[in-house]
């Protein structure tokens, strides 16, 4: 019998709602046996915009990180509310925390960047329970609990297989951690950036924001995942997102790799952060 | 009679309809008449989202700058390309540059920041030619001749009347230029931000992008302009913008100083960067 993998889901930034959380404990009860999936109570409160206010969330959180018989933590969904605790985790963090996967994208990724600035490794970018609710998310889905259960080479973003260093994000949640103390050193990375529901005139100042910051012109490169759901310009923007990423690679002189297989979709791929090390979780 | 005051009328971001340009031409010969306005051929131009190519509108930036028969450079329009330009246009201002008027808002605040972050003085956040086409926006614009033509104190934030250096930004536009060489230093400055069209999730992370930014906690305070057009929020936030200000200046220590009578409408006053010193042009 294959080892039990315990996997805790909090939300640290929107809610997540009951019945998505049981659609996907039945499908990993399906697919994937030796996932044993415990979602905190914390993933169904409310407040506001929040899955609970800052200190439940930033509570949920540590708990689970801390809690050594937990062997991943997943985040349940993004939304926004990562930044607003990122600062008040930090600290709570225990060495347990250090000995953990964490899964998760799009607003997942304020924590995720403070977590790899603070040194803790084991940090990914991908799939999370919510895709579930999207057409054909189950496959997110289980492609999440393969990496959090065998760590699945088939799980990961294609490219990776190079080698090297990497880290992955959606590009509007990481501007605005620029400058702040969430914001890792990404020297020597290859750097995945996607998006969605953002207008071709702010990804391109988005890319105006990453590539001028003068810390990233030692990114190893950018390449571009999937900008899907954008909104109409008003005029036409003219330049699609791939010419705006070779533009503002050209200025900066950072290289442009090419395209991710990540984005909001259910093709979204896992991207870990660092170095990828092959080996059983 | 007065002394005739020369403004040249550059668009370093989206394009300035001619119509637009010969209201305020109309407005500006009746109702200040030592005003001589030049609208800047590139205000018409079009290239996509923008008022002429990059290189068409830093063109223009620079010619009217630089050009010692010019007191002042008006901004046309806000939109989106400020910030596309400024580090082309910088290394081409003369000493010429720093004897002249400036004066935008929205979008132009990534100009006005270079040029601050620059040592450049003159520099004002303030109506712009595009507002005439605002209900009441004559008004607008009549203030900002007032302030181009002759200094006028009623022009003025009211609050800058108790002294101290202040600068006034566009929340986003603002955020989206930390960390770059565009950022000014505003240690000891009161920052007044407006907002509009962004939904209070947005705006609650850009407060936090701009609060958790180390060099910005040696601000004076911060004071709230106005929040306009801001899209339902899914599910609704709870805290207006107020009480998220208040919020992120309660996390980060800066003084939250009350609200200040800028935004994207026809009241919006002038403010300018730095100490305010009385005199005439």
């Amino acid at each position: 019998m294959s080892k039990r993998v315990k996997i805790g889901i909090v939300a640290p930034s929107s809610r997540l709602d009951p019945a998505t959380a049981e659609r996907v404990a039945k499908l990993a009860a399906e697919r994937c046996p030796e996932a044993e999936l415990h979602f905190h109570p914390q993933c169904h409160l409310s407040c506001g915009h929040f899955a609970g206010d800052d200190a439940a969330r930033a509570a949920a959180f540590a708990a689970v990180a801390n809690d050594p018989t937990f062997d991943a933590l997943w985040f349940g969904r993004g939304g926004y509310g990562s930044a607003r605790i990122a600062e008040a985790v930090l600290p709570k963090l225990t060495d347990t925390a250090r000995r953990k996967a964490y899964l998760g994208y799009s607003d997942a990724g304020a924590l995720l960047a403070a977590l790899y600035a603070a040194g803790i490794p084991g940090l990914a970018h991908g799939p999370m329970p919510a895709d579930i609710r999207r057409k054909g998310g189950e496959a997110a889905v289980a492609r999440a609990l393969d990496w959090l259960v065998r760590r699945a080479p088939e799980a990961l973003e294609p490219s990776l297989a190079a080698g090297g260093k990497a880290a992955a994000f959606n590009l509007m949640t990481f501007s605005q951690l620029i400058g702040t103390p969430l914001e890792p050193d990404l020297a020597g990375h290859v750097l995945m950036l996607e998006e969605v529901d953002e207008h071709m005139y702010r990804i391109d100042r988005s890319l105006f924001h990453l590539t001028s910051h003068r810390p990233l012109r030692r990114l190893a490169g950018i390449k571009l995942g999937r900008c899907s759901a954008i909104p109409p310009n008003d005029p036409e923007f003219v330049l699609n997102e791939v010419e705006v990423v070779e533009h503002w690679c050209k200025v900066s002189g950072i290289p442009y790799l090419g395209r991710a297989d990540i984005g909001h979709d259910p093709e979204n791929k896992v991207v870990p952060f660092g170095a990828w090390r092959t080996g059983a979780p």
